[in-house]
Parts: C-alpha cells; structure tokens; sequence
C-alpha cells in the first residue's frame, strides 16, 4: 500500500511553546488535506532550537512535556488522529539532564519517544551539557500502512555506530531523519553525501527534513530533501522558507514518488545562498525579539550600504533609520553615497554632524591620535543608541569578519550593536554580496539598492585624514586568506608559513588577530563573571519566548 | 621507609608555556630542598586551566607536548632526576580531541601519563568539549619509596565509579588528586566531605593540591590538604595564596604527619573568603592582561567604594585612577564621598563634570526621560574609554549582580568595562564586604578605606532628580532571596510563590530579570554571529598568554 508522507519544513521560536504548537497543527492539517499519511517536523520543533540552557531549567521541562500530551489531544481533536505525527522535542530527564526526542503522536497520545543517541558538542553545538544520550539500542520504528518507519535525529546520521547501525538489519521501508542543521558555506553537499551513505547502509530511502529560519547567530536553511534506497535525490524543498514536500511510499519497495507536476527546485549559486542566510537571519532576529524597526549609522561605505540593503530585503526599507553622522574628516562623496543609497533603499534617513559632540570632549580632555578616532566612533554610538532608546529600533552593528578579526573597529563605538549581520562575513565576500545583490536587482529590471561608488572606491574608516585600510591593513584579498587559514582552519604559524604566506604577513595578521581576539574577549559587555558566591552565567537564547512570569 | 611528599599550589597562566614550565622547576627545587621525595601539582598547572578552546588548536597540542618532555629533561639537568613530579598538562588526542592528563616525570623522562575519566561539563565546566575521557580501567599508580601512589583528577573523585573505583583494591598508600577547582561560597566544606569519603573508600590517605589564581571569570582558591585514612585532616595549605605543604608518609601504614612546628591555617569567615577571591580575581586579571593600572568613576556610593578598595588591596591604590564624574543630578555629599574615598586608598583622584558633553548632545537631539538617564551613563563611559585608550588603564565596571540581573544598569554606559569585580555579588553582599573590609582595617588600627557614609546612606543612581533604588526595585533583602532562587537555582514561578514570596514582587523581579537577561545577551559586545561561511566564535580565555606569533 502506498504511503505517503510530509515534510514540514517550519520555523519555530525558542521557548514559544504556544505558537509552534499551533504551527504544527496548522502545517499538519494541510499536510493530512494534501493527502500525506505521516507528517514529519524537524527536531526540537515544539521547544524551538538551540535551547541552550533553558533545557535544564526545570519549569521549562515540565511545560514542554505538558505541552506535548495537549498537542496531540488536540491533534486529535482537530480530526488528525489517525495521521502518525513525527516532531522533535524536549523529552523526560534521564539522570540530571533532559533529553533531545522525537516523538510520534497518534491517536491523541504520544505514541512513541525516540531519544537522540548522537549529541554534538563542537563548534555551536554543545549537546553534552545539556541532554542525556539516548540508549543506542533503543530504535523506534513507525508502523504506517503497512510500512517500516525508522527514526533518528541529526547528528545520528553524521556519526558511524549508534541507532542508525542498529536498525540496519530491521528492514526498514524508510528512515525519518529529523534536523536542526544550521546553514554553513557548502554545506548543502556535504549532508546530500552523508545522506546517501545512509541510504545505501540501510537499503531505503532516507527522508530528511529539516528547521528553517534564524534563531540568535544561527541560521537553519531548510533544504530538506529525499533520497531513494541508492542515494539519489527523489525530492527537495527550497532553502530559507518555510515548505511541505510530499513524496509517497510505493508499497512494492519502488524508489518514493513526487506529486504530478512537482519540479525540483532549482540550485543557488554560494553567494545567492549567502545572501538569502543574512537576510533571514536578520529578519528573524528583529521579528523574533519583537523589534518593527532596525536604526544603524550610514557611512558611504561598502559595509554599512550592504547592511542597509539586507535590512531593507528583510523588513522593508520603511523600517530602516539610516543615519549619515559626518565629520570634518567624512568626504564629500561619502555623505552623497549615503544619502544616495538611503534614497534608493527607501529608508528613514537622517543627517546628524558629530562635530559639536565631539568637540565638548576635546574641550575638556586632552584626547589625540587613536584615542581621538575611537572618541568618534563612541559619540556616533551614543547617538545611535540614544535613538534606539527613544524610538525603539534595534541598532545593527556593520563590521565585517575581516575587520573584526583584526581589531579594526572601536569597542563601544562601531562594534556597538545588537545584530551584526556580517560579523561572519569577510571583507572580500562583502564586496561579492554587494555586486551579486545590485547584479540580481538590474537582471530583474530594478534599480540596484546599492550605489556602485560604494562597491567600488578604496575602503575608508575616514577617523583621520586621508586615512585607507590599506595604511594598516594587507590588501583583504591576501588577508582574507590568511584568516581563512588562522581562524577558519586553526592552522599554526609554521603551517601558515607552509602553505606559502610570505613571513611579514604571517606575523602582521597574527598579531593583529591575537590582539584583537585578546581585547574583544576583555571587553564584553556582560562583564566578566568572578564565579564569587554563584557560577557563571548558564547560557540562554536572545530570541526566547519563553518567560516564567506568564 | 618514610615518603615524603611536597604539594605544591602554584599560580599558573593560561597559555604561558614557559612561565608556568620555570615555576615547576622553582618549586620542585624548593620542595627538595625540603627534604621532599615526590612533588605534587595541580591539574594542568603546565598550559593553565581553564584553557577552553585553546585545547584544540594543533600547534598548541603539540608545543605543549614538547614542553613536557623538555621539562623532564630540565628537572633532570637541575638534579632533580630522582624526584617524581606528578603535574596535569594537555595530552596527547584521543580519536579528535586532545586529553587532560597527570603526566609523572622521573629521571629526565615522562615515566607514566593518567588521562582524566569524568570530564565536568556544567556550570563553568565545559570539558566534554575540548578533551576526550580516559579509559576508567587505565590507572595510574606511582611507586616511590615502596610506596605505592594513586593517580586522580578532580572531578574523577566527584563522581561514583571510574578509576577511584578502579584503584579500590589495589592496595594504595595514598591517593594523589590534581585540582583546578574554582572558588564557590561554601565549597571548601563539600570538598573536604568528599574527600573523607574517597579516603575511607580507598582506606588510604588523600593528598588534594589545587590551583590558586585568578583566570579570567574564576578564581581558583588553593586551600590544599590532606586527610588520613579515615579522613581526618592532617594539614592544609591557606587560601588565595602559593603555598608548599609537606607531609611525610610513615612506612607502616600510620596516618600521614607533619614537618614539627606546623600548624593548621585559621579558618576564614565566608565574607573574609569572598573579599580575598574578589582581590585576588581583580589582581591576577590586571597582572596576566599586561596591565598596571586600573580607572573607574566614583560616584561616591556603595559599589564603586568597594570595587576601589578592593582594586587599592589588590594592585595599590596609587594604580587606582578613580574620576567623579558629576551631573546636574549628582548630590554634594556624593562628590564628598568620592573624594573622601579616593584620599584614604591614595588614588590618582580627578574630577570631570559631565555637563558640557550631555549638553552638547541634548542640544543637538530630542531626547529625555530614561533615553535622557542612559545618555549620562553613556557619556561618563566615552571618558573612562578616552582615559583607557590614551593611558593604557583598565577600565572597571561598577555594577552588582543585584542591578544587573534586574537591568538597573545601561548598555555602553555604566555596564561598560574590562572587569566587574562585582559581577557575582549580591547587593546584599556588597554591604557586607564593605563593613567587613572596614571592620578589619579598624582592627587592624588602620584607617577604614571606605567612608561609612558610602555604606550608610540610601542607594541612588542620581541619574534623575532625587532618584532612588527603591522608587524602581524591592528592598534588597527581599530582591537578593528572590534572585536567589530565581537566577542562582533556577527556581520558576510557581516554586517561589510556594517558598512563600507574594505574588506582587514574584511578578516584578521575574519580568524585570528575564527582560534584563534578554537586553544583556541582545547587545553583546562581540555582536552576533550570523554563521554564515564559518562557524561561531571559538571559546578562547581572555587572560592567554599563548601567541602563535611568538
């Protein structure tokens, strides 16, 4: 018998219980009218994901696991009792620590809880300190019209052994991969590689769906897709919108089919996707902490118009108050490129001069050479955020990667901020993002948003006179790929040296990077915890609904 | 034949290879000197602890790989070579990740290597992360002197099972247990429990040797010791400082004795403890960051006294520079205070009034009410920021853990700074630590740093005309046990309102804390990190003195 099943590729909110409940009976109810038998959600759809910490505050547990029992009375309530729902949640505490499910609900009850066996605990994930593995013995298999459902989460897929290996000899009809995979450069083949593998291991098509949307400095690009029983692609959903992929199960073993007139879609270039991650990421970001507006300073650089032209993408440049705050060191054509791009963006655009703030400083305080450049990017900060306090917009901060890591930028001043939307972006992908989005914009007949002069004139602090990057700075091209191999790849010096990077650059940019690293790191704005009395800051999400007073 | 045993709680800093490398080879002479057969020091004494991500990078693993073995040749070439150093370092990977490991150096080599079973991943502790545990069946048992010594990590003695469990029937003299274990109220009474119990567990002796230093955001406080057998205590080292503590083995199994004239440290207040982990937390972060002086605003109440005091006992006050900075709003007897503050510790005392700079800005922009109170707070850390960057001070925020768990603090302004000394301490507590530090210097015959005034008088921000704490905050007892169970032990709703707090200030301090915690990760300093192209931001220390460059 055929069977057919949804992926329901959402985007869910940390700790909004209420909302992704309700977003899970709506996509499942148009699931179930397009015919679907089984409807599968990404993993930790219900609690929404990371959770960080908040997994472990115990009045969280107990909602969530409340939650989950009214979600599926409700479910069947809603008429959709006999569809088998697959979605991730936070699951029962084993020993002190919570843990990462899946859940099946049918037939108004949960069905089945499948515990992720498989935790990361590297780069942004840190899965160790707050979830219990699962048993690696403990499958869960769906029974649905007759076919076998495996069940695995993510990271179980990504690692040998485990749950995945234990089910190889069950003889399942399909497994059911449940993810919160964020975005990452390349990344898209990496999980299709993976993905095969497992299909081949277990000879069955593998259907892997996963989150959408930002949470915090992550972004999840959906892409969830189907492989068959060798691997190949059957079916995709686009990246960075929410989707319903619907494939069937033929009941003879056959590879999964799609609807009559489902296309793949088609792929993105790296630089599109880029682009696409940034502006949701930054859209999600001001919706999801309840912010209408965003506010940030307009210098007629390159850095501050792509700002302004993703902030325009993601929530309209109505909501963008875009502020050009010249000194006597600004050019001329600074100030023109800004106002220029604010027009071309449509956003809420002002001029305010620093020179008269500035100036009540060094009136009353000796204060020259660096310290006189960071007192200027500190005065516009101030500016800044006293129009964040009155008006209520979130203020974006417009460094780059590249100047980031090299401590070009002034703490409080420039990297002042709530969102910086290219902190991981380098300088030399900031320049292809601005040519990709001005290049799609006149391919589709519209004026680009950002003004060409910007692209491409010499980048400028403009803090002192006549001041370039390049006064300090290696050309970005050469610096972008020194950091790519410092930062990125962890490499050492005598490594760095190895792979052919001359020695003056090699002991520049480490020491500029080390320097910067040590400062940012010395100055964070939550200062530094002395661990007197009680421990250090537990680790929470920014974007959090969840709030013990309601 | 008696064995005689030095423990040696040293100060190390993260990253500083040779320095750390130099101390052992000082101390392990000295303790010789003092007739000691086997020298024991803290867990990861050698790169410092905690070394976060530093762990992972390759050209770290391996000079500190080559540092060991060097330091076993160089404790040989001293004429050390008959003693057995038993000292933690990074061990060599383990499948991905590198180990935390007790490595024992005799005779110019490394004799054995114990790797750490229970990695702590809570809290402060994220060692899941960076290191892979050791095999629990791998123990390490060092024979000296027909003596046979077992070999344990910290946490390895926390928990149930592993390689303590291992070693139950191996017939041990004594168990020896490196420790990097950070200060925390009232934990030196936990660790002494525990270790009678694993005493009486192995029916051996427990040599316990901590680090003592401040670390970035911990302070590890020392406070070493050794139990007998049935976990008596038979000596101690005292907190907060270097110390070698000799204690000799009899050969017929008899409790473990001292050298003659030694006594047992007093013991110290729970206050008296704090005020030393604040003072030593605030020196070591100055001393390892390279700097020498530290600036601050003196507003002439109870924090900024006391972080001052604390800064004169710590590094001198004559590397204090304490700034008044007045406003319109700011009282008489608040610039008296500060003044008079700043003569007792012998501060570079200045005064700077804020008005013509918040003029300068309220003539060029509309902006009034708390946008108005923020912008003073702002404007006060443009000048403490324009002093750090032309004199090289660190600049210290001010703040409690009382204020900024409610967000009784501004962004960019006075939450600002390098190091809040305070940043763990309830305002209740701060009261206390004041009295205590006064109490002690009028004991001691001394003048008390702190105007009585400054701890008397009713808390004000005086950023609005006859502005106090209490117009916005419950009294601080009430406040401080409420975020007491709220914050420190994760609390919700409905257990505090069963604790018997009224429902009112339940309400207030919930949605005041959870707004505050929301506004303080939204504006970050390192801003957020969209994870596009690379990953999030490594965990680096602050205060690592590791550079690639060198």
């Amino acid at each position: 018998m055929e069977l057919r099943i949804a992926l329901a590729q959402v985007n869910s909110a940390v700790g909004d219980l209420d909302a992704n409940s309700s977003a899970v009976r709506a996509v499942t109810a148009r699931a179930v009218a397009a015919g679907a038998d089984v409807v599968l959600l990404p993993e930790m759809v219900l609690t929404g994901y990371p959770v960080e910490d908040l997994a472990l505050r115990g009045s969280f547990q107990r909602a969530a696991a409340a939650r989950l029992q009214t979600l599926a009375a409700e479910l069947a309530a809603d008429g959709l009792g006999a569809t088998a729902v697959v979605l991730g949640s936070l699951g029962t505490a084993r020993a002190e620590r919570p843990t990462n499910v899946a859940a099946v609900l049918r037939g108004g009850a949960v069905e089945a809880v499948y515990t992720k066996h498989h935790l990361p605990n590297y780069g942004v994930f840190d899965e160790y300190r707050i979830f219990a593995p699962g048993d690696p013995d403990d499958v869960v298999v769906v029974e649905a019209g007759g076919h076998r459902l495996g069940v695995a989460i993510c990271e179980d897929i990504w690692v040998d052994g485990g749950p995945v290996a234990a089910m190889a000899d069950d003889g399942l009809d399909a497994l059911l991969v449940l993810n919160g995979s964020p975005y990452e450069f390349g990344k898209g083949a990496v999980r299709r590689r993976l993905t095969r593998d497992r299909a081949r291991q277990l000879g069955c098509p593998v259907l892997y769906v996963n989150l959408v949307g930002g949470q915090d400095d992550l972004v999840f690009d959906g892409h969830s897709f189907v492989v068959d029983a060798a691997g190949d692609l059957v079916a995709a959903s686009p990246g960075f919108v929410e989707d319903l992929l619907l494939v069937a199960l033929p009941g003879d073993g056959a590879a999964p089919t799609t609807p009559a007139g489902y296309a793949l879609p088609p792929e993105r270039s790296d630089i599109a996707q880029m682009y696409e991650a940034i502006v949701l990421g930054l859209r999600d970001y001001v919706r999801k902490n309840g912010f209408e507006k965003v506010v940030l300073g307009l210098s007629g650089g390159i850095d501050s118009a792509l700002v302004a032209a993703v902030a325009a993408d993601a929530i309209g440049g109505e909501n963008v108050v875009g502020i050009s705050m010249p000194s006597r060191y600004s050019s001329d054509h600074s100030r023109d490129d800004a106002a220029d791009l604010a027009r071309r963006i449509g956003a809420d655009y002002r001029v305010r001069p620093i020179g008269p703030m500035v100036e009540a400083f060094l009136a009353e305080m000796d204060i020259t050479g660096v310290a006189e450049e960071n007192l200027q990017a500190r005065v516009r900060a101030v500016v800044l955020m006293a129009v964040s306090n009155s008006e209520g917009p979130l203020l974006l901060a417009t460094g780059n990667k590249s100047e980031l890591a090299v401590g070009y930028s002034t703490v409080y001043g420039d990297a002042a901020g709530g969102y910086a939307p290219l902190k991981d972006v380098l300088k030399t992908h900031v320049w292809e993002l601005a040519r990709w989005r001005n290049e799609a914009a006149a391919a589709a007949g519209e004026e680009p948003p950002i003004p060409w002069s910007s692209i491409e004139k010499a980048p400028s602090a403009e803090l002192r006179p006549d001041q370039k990057d390049s006064d300090s700075l290696p050309d970005y091209d050469l610096l972008d790929n020194v950091l790519e191999g410092y930062v990125e790849r962890s490499l050492g010096r005598e490594e760095l040296l190895d792979s052919g990077f001359d020695p003056e650059t090699v002991e520049l940019v480490l020491r500029l990077v080390d320097r910067a690293e040590w400062k940012r790191r010395q100055y964070p704005l939550g200062p530094k915890v002395t661990a007197v009395a009680f421990g250090r800051d537990r680790r929470l999400p920014v974007t959090n609904r969840w709030r013990e007073r309601l």
